[in-house]
């Protein structure tokens, strides 16, 4: 039996964007935040080395190979995926916290981190952020100048590739100017705080 | 093959609000166009008799049962429902007329006219609507004052029924707020813009 009592909202939700370097995620989780500093921004765990001027908690937190498996083993990281040899992944119990609280958590997920935490939460929503051409993207990265000419185009290429599985994805948003990219993804929020199979689909267990 | 000209959004939404009667449907849509008269209310056909006041087009266009009928059979109805013996419907070709030219389009339909339209159009949306508790309702429908307490426990009793059937519908918008409401209705179809399934689902025709 349906009840009143059912529509209403008591947990925060998963949102995950994932996009290709150079779309701008960062900037619009900066939007996001700065409009609402309830959005908690999950920081990935890691097991590359810092960067000069990255600090550990902030960028990253990093650690090593043996704890970040310990974790693992423990079903302590909701998610991984490896790039170039390192480890990158969510640790679950600080999502888990702000989820009870009802406080909306963004996480910036590579595709295959995306789609296998779908899998374990059908209630997290996966939006995939593109440019709006492929010339747009590449005029992003030339213009962040921090890499090769021949790096670019392995990293459009790899764009070109996830961009087929985008219909694997909820949400689709173009980010052209970053206050429209923002006011989407609140709407997209707002919205699936109001979906009728959130009210019946089993929470996950993180 | 994926393209990003398939994220350009040129075709309007069909918004169905569903609800109880005394729900405050009317004045959501009010409120809406009010805010933007860019979203063209569907005003629905029907074979009963004009009451006193109500005007063919603007509270609905009246026909005879032949004519109806007629309609029906040349395909011309998008859905239609009976009620105490009268037909109840909506005309196709202004609808399809304002999807193909980017106008979002607000449908007042019956549980079952939803149900029909969503399984012609799956891109669709239908959104029931319901005050925040059956006590909210009741109130509404006292205050006012048209109709006995007889009929106000039988359409609190058909409200009943019908939120055991809220698990076939996209949304579950709470009447509580008239402002909140249609802030939560315009997410909605922003949010909707964006979904990937609405860039890969076949357009239904009208």
């Amino acid at each position: 039996m349906v009840t009143y009592e059912q529509s209403l909202d008591q947990r925060g939700l998963l949102v995950v964007l994932t996009g290709p370097s150079g779309v701008g995620k960062n900037s619009i989780i900066d939007a996001l935040r700065e409009e609402d500093p309830r959005f908690f921004h999950s920081v990935s765990m890691t097991t590359r080395q810092p960067r000069k001027g990255e600090h550990n908690g902030i960028a990253y937190h990093f650690t090593t190979k043996d704890r970040f498996e310990e974790l693992t083993r423990r079903g302590d990281i909701l998610e991984y995926d490896t790039y170039c040899g390192e480890y990158y992944g969510t640790p679950s119990a600080p999502i888990d916290r702000m989820i009870q609280d009802n406080i909306d958590v963004l996480l910036d997920l590579t595709v295959n981190g995306a789609l296998e935490l779908k899998r374990k939460c059908p209630n997290a929503i996966i939006i995939f952020i593109t440019a709006s051409t492929e010339e747009a993207l590449r005029d992003r990265l030339l213009a962040r100048g921090t890499e090769s000419e021949e790096a670019i185009e392995s990293r459009l290429a790899t764009a070109r590739e996830e961009l087929g599985r985008i219909n694997l994805f909820d949400y689709w948003v173009i980010n052209d100017v970053i206050a429209d990219t923002a006011s989407d993804i609140r709407a997209i929020v707002k919205a699936e705080k109001r979906r009728v199979s959130r009210f019946f689909v089993d929470e996950c267990t993180l």
